[in-house]
């Protein structure tokens, strides 16, 4: 497998664009992604009981099985709790671009990110689709302006790509995605669009999905808020030629982990661009008893507004990531666990055997200065262990959140 | 019942004092608390699996069911994650106070809160209580310099008393808390201390404390944090002259009523005083299925970052109220949920019947521009309902916590 240039249009048969279209005046809010063919999808959405219409319409057509052969995705304005009016814009927005496409409605998706509960512009999203779907293209450049499009408070695009052999055919896997606030274990704000050139069978490729998402888009946080419009959907078109992956071979292995790697990159990305981070966070828990009790350790940690504040002062207040875990619902022996920072600059032992460690206060600063910081903690209940990523607690977070409606 | 001036020095019978023994280098630090004679003693403690070491003995303390005679509470170290040595300085805490009184160590309670993992300043405690004790006083002053003597980042002190006829005698409650950050749902970082003059059996007591706590300090959240040290004691000491309340009569009632009354003021203050709050806000949920939905309902609404920050930055975005009611893991019919925000300056529905109202942006800025928020949510579910108070997150949060330590 390697890493190669390109996102959701790295692999064959797939074309993007994006643009403005006046949804966030002058600001780039609407993207397309199509297949030449139409693909294979699967997908995991938001689990709020609040769902945006967009996320109810998906979910039905992934029941339904239907191949898609598009996908149109704004910012700017969420759709949800908007209504009956709101379903009927969102199905008007899936009926442009299969009128575009000439294709039945259902195999279109539609994604929206942004405001909750203000009136969706279908007008302007009608327009701004008969506008962008001349300029499909599959070139970088193409793509590139699809992820820039579907960025809300997003610093930058998420874009990925991979490739490997599967049956001596080059498989393709390209993606892109979106934060940057309410991103929080169990699909928060966040969409995520995955391509791949791939033949592979509906339920093996949705079987990987599930568990890849366990690991990586439900292991981020950045504010502990879930979403309504989480949306993450993989697109398989089988335009690679490889024999149709069936069974739970080394082909699908091969593929697995390769979506895996796309997943956790982006999962990543979306929080080291949190809303006012300034440091990328990631919490290892091991020897834990079971796997679920090494997550629920990790999410109270790295979502603990006090132990986020605390990095963002680089201050080595490791008694707040024991205070954390403590309160997580997870039973452990205190007297058992160590802590231990890490970054570019070295480590340093905080607690070790649960007896608080006396350190230089100068090379914690140091460490802590760093953009990047894992926060190991050890225990000794079990083997198991788990991952969560997750970002600091800015002023510029309160900036961004104290004022993004208006 | 009336409220009256004062706090835990407002009942017949106890003294306090309060003042700067350098822990915290020229801050107040440490406060003294006194019953004339042993009194009866109930209390609560944090839920987290890591408790402080004078939580784990003042727990001991209680299942013993000793009668208490004095209460040292220190500031500036919260001697929690401390080892060995730890407990031993938390013993020798208890037996200096003791040794004052002449009285066995199991009749003192000990409390602390501050930093976590830090060595606790032992010498300094013993001579700080040597040094204080000898002030002790039932003045107004004197509940005051004890109730400064627990803040941390507190802003103000939180006292309250009132007094009641119970069989003709006049009863006196008192209370003190402190706050102010790491105050979450289920006992966080708060130290609260009742006193009271009331003659009443232990388990009735400790009932009264523990139906009572479910609606008022585990209904508040500053941070979602939930602290190590978390500790509410109540101390009943006869000297009212009451007839003991030994059943659940109307002088029980009586009792429980003001007793509740004193927690509610505290738990509120608690929220008020949060760490960079600018705005109290209250969330009323009603219609709810049980009890525990609304709490749920509410508690997830006022912990939100996203809700806090909308709070700070005075913007009525509401989408973010029922994205966090969403994610509470209660289920609810979206299409019949009512939200309308209160402040001194009115009311603005903003959803009704799971419609979005057009609402006047002036007049919603004009509520919201106000110090004390009310939001108010219906759902049409059953007719259970809750109320959960907190605070918005603002700048000042992220700099308080962010050198909070250093």
């Amino acid at each position: 497998m390697n890493e190669i240039k390109g996102g959701v249009i790295a692999p064959k048969g797939y074309k993007a664009t994006g643009g403005a279209v006046g949804i966030k005046q002058g600001i780039k809010d609407m993207a397309i992604l199509v297949s030449d063919v139409p693909a294979t999808a699967v997908g995991a959405f938001t689990t709020n009981v609040v769902k945006a219409t967009s996320v109810l319409r998906n979910m039905d057509i992934m029941k339904q099985k239907q191949n898609i052969k598009g996908i149109v995705i704004n910012s700017g304005n969420a759709n949800a709790c908007t209504g009956v009016e709101g379903e009927k814009a969102n199905q008007q927005m899936a009926e442009t671009l299969a009128e575009c496409l000439n294709v039945p409605s259902e195999q279109i998706l539609t994604a929206s990110t942004g405001v909750i509960g203000a009136t969706f512009p279908i007008e302007k999203v009608k327009n701004g689709i008969h506008m962008l779907f001349p300029n499909i293209g599959d070139t970088l450049e193409h793509g590139h302006m699809a992820a820039e499009s579907i960025m809300t408070t997003d610093t930058y695009s998420k874009e990925v790509a991979v490739e490997l052999k599967i049956g001596g055919k080059n498989v393709t896997i390209g993606g892109m995605a979106k934060g940057s606030g309410m991103i929080h274990p169990n699909m928060a704000t966040m969409l995520s669009f995955i391509t791949s050139d791939v033949n592979i069978k509906r339920e093996l490729l949705d079987d990987i999905l599930q568990e890849s998402i366990q690991t990586t888009y439900n292991m981020v946080s950045v504010d502990g808020d879930t979403s309504t419009n989480d949306t993450i959907v993989v697109l398989a078109n089988g335009m690679a030629g490889n024999t149709e992956i069936t069974e739970k071979n080394a082909d699908y292995e091969a593929f697995k982990k390769a979506l895996h790697f796309i997943n956790t990159k982006l999962a990543k990305d979306l929080v080291r661009d949190g809303e006012g981070a300034t440091k990328f966070i990631e919490v290892n828990v091991t020897g834990a008893k079971t796997i679920q009790d090494a997550k629920m350790i990790a999410k109270s940690v790295i979502t603990s507004n006090l132990v986020k504040t605390a990095m963002y002062g680089e201050d080595a207040n490791w008694g707040r990531v024991l205070c954390a875990m403590g309160y997580s619902g997870i039973k452990f022996d205190t007297t058992k666990v160590d802590i231990i920072y890490h970054s570019a600059k070295g480590s340093i032992d905080l607690m070790i055997q649960g007896s608080p460690i006396v350190f230089d206060e100068e090379k914690a600063t140091e460490i802590l200065h760093e953009k990047e910081i894992i926060v190991e903690i050890k225990i000794q209940e079990g083997t198991e262990k788990a991952t969560a990523w997750g970002c600091d607690l800015s002023h510029e977070y309160v900036s961004i959140n104290g004022d993004y409606r208006s």
